[in-house]
């Protein structure tokens, strides 16, 4: 691992503009990079304890190694922080530590809970503090950490409340992913197969044959496959960045994908296996509606389990899935933009109605 | 009180250009502009009871006639329904009434909190719905709904939590103002008195000319300076969205203001009511650091006296505002940007430390 796989990325989008940078180790540098950007002089980490406990003191000494006063904010780990309640309290505990509105940058240093929470904080607290982002999992750096999305969720489902709020910059080290719990590991390679399979064939192939070395985590492998997911999102976020349509692709599989995490109530599931579970699904709906040719969700559904992601929709009542999908934010109207594949790296959006989403006996089916 | 009266001024801010549509006895307008508007086919009324009571059927008759499908919601009156919890439950409850992010918008039918609280969950469900300011009290008219600041107060401080959210049209409707309680009249008129005491001195003589048949409403005086002060308030908002520097003029009497404010708990003190003191202070300060000429204090308080407005500062102690004024939003890392007067109609901001705002014995002597 050496500075050798270092990468750059540009998320073009005018005034708010920003670099996504990669590295392998090296998360030391980060300090004189929010500094060589920001006019900040107070930084404010969040994380959750396991990222805290590992490299919270590592990321307090570059970015004070720079000049910066630190102060460090925690919340507990899993989708469940990812509340108004938590946002309320780093408010207060973020004020009463001195945040301010000319000098505070938020770091958020963790993965996509983390990164969305503390995003709509920075989004919110004074109307808007920069934020760094700095993920460390593998869904929130080929994911959640680019295109400033950020929110909370609600009872009513996920993502519901929110802000686009563009970071300053994407700071990521790959070497953090070695500590990442492998089940986590696995449901970041979701959104992975995701942007291949949405957009990109020769991505799609590549992972078919470099499967084992990437989940091995092999630099060589890894990075330049980071820095692919990185390039397509950033392309994608460029094009459309309040997702007014095209950026709708990247919501392939989470229609049915937030509907599982709903129906489980956030418990047992990871983002990334629902949406695992939302991808496979919507491949099948894809040729049943003729927009796929035959063979696509069985080339999809092979990857998928080479991961070691589930990918058989968990069996509530069709009534609760049609019910879930009728708060979907997606929804425009009482139709569903329903992100199709058109094959193995293209995708499309088809305005569906639920019960065309889920026909009668689609569950037992799979489709 | 007749067609005759209507205005129309635009505040540009690129493709967030929007404008703001003055008359007397207008309200019955307001579906067919925002149909003209807007593609959306939901409306989300939000209100409080006394606002509801009187014109909640009416913006409803119009809107419906319009086409829209329409759902009201409110909080209850006052400064202390600003907050998130007050969010949430709006949030929930536009859910569940089937708000949804292509069709909705959200009409603030009210004053300030109407508008800075709609205006946030505007802002912040599906990340970000477009909102209708229908204000209906002179310091929404005037102020708070024009500029898209939004936002809610958190134990900390008013406003420190929000988000910039233009709004898609402002609707004044000056017949209003009949029904608004004459306390609240008067409170308002401090922001009328802030534009011209920062900006326009014309404007300033005007009102010690007009100051009863303005607060008697009468049209042929209201709706003029009505105007006038929409447009100070869009040039201003128009040349610095965000508040990088020179929209902080605006914040004149503020400083002290909030921390009346806070000091009091938002209770027995009406906005208004604290920024007249605020400014009267800040002008006598201004006077003492030499920026403004001797005698503006005097001008300033003579006219907020005869509008029946308060102009000495409540005797808490130093210190109590010493910690109120530091986390002060508008401080800039430990200065705070003051707004000082160069004369009545010219302001400047200056950068200072709390303690040179509030001098040892300054709140005895009232600066």
């Amino acid at each position: 691992m050496s500075a050798s796989h270092a990468r750059s990325v540009r998320v073009r989008l005018a005034e708010r503009s920003y670099a996504i940078e990669l590295g392998v180790g090296s998360l030391g540098g980060l300090g004189e990079a929010v500094r060589a950007r920001l006019g900040a002089t107070r930084a404010l980490i969040l994380s959750v304890p396991p990222v805290g406990r590992r490299y919270g003191a590592a990321v307090t000494r570059s970015l004070r190694a720079a000049g910066f006063r630190v102060k460090r904010f925690e919340v507990p780990d899993g989708e469940r922080s990812k509340n108004l309640r938590q946002a309320e309290r780093l408010y207060g505990e973020m004020l009463e530590a001195g945040a301010d509105r000319g000098s505070s940058v938020v770091i958020a240093l963790g993965g996509g809970v983390v990164g969305d929470l503390g995003g709509f904080v920075a989004a919110t607290l004074f109307r808007g503090l920069p934020v760094v982002q700095v993920p460390t999992s593998l869904l929130s750096m080929v994911d959640s950490s680019v295109g400033g999305k950020t929110g909370v969720n609600v009872a009513q489902g996920k993502n519901l409340v929110g802000a686009f709020h563009q970071p300053s910059l994407v700071w990521i080290d790959a070497a953090t992913l070695r500590t990442l719990p492998p089940r986590q590991l696995r449901s970041g390679m979701a959104e992975v197969v995701k942007h291949a399979a949405i957009w990109d064939a020769r991505l799609f192939s590549r992972l078919e044959r470099q499967l084992e070395p990437l989940l091995a985590l092999d630099p060589d492998v890894l990075v330049p496959i980071l820095e692919r997911n990185c390039r397509i999102k950033a392309s994608v976020v460029s094009r459309d960045e309040r997702e007014g349509g095209f950026r709708m692709l990247l919501n392939y599989g989470h229609t049915l994908g937030h509907a599982v995490e709903s129906l489980k109530g956030y418990r047992g599931v990871l983002h990334g296996e629902a949406v695992s579970m939302g991808m496979v699904y919507a491949a099948a709906l894809s040729e049943r509606l003729g927009k796929a040719p035959e063979g696509t969700r069985e080339r999809l559904e092979a990857l998928l389990r080479r991961v070691g992601l589930p990918t058989k929709l968990p069996s509530f009542e069709r009534r609760a899935y049609l019910r879930a999908l009728s708060v979907d934010k997606k929804k425009r109207d009482s139709r569903i933009r329903f992100v199709a594949l058109r094959g193995i790296g293209e995708a499309e959006t088809v305005p569906l109605l639920p019960r065309e989403i889920l026909p009668a006996g689609a569950l037992t089916r799979q489709c």
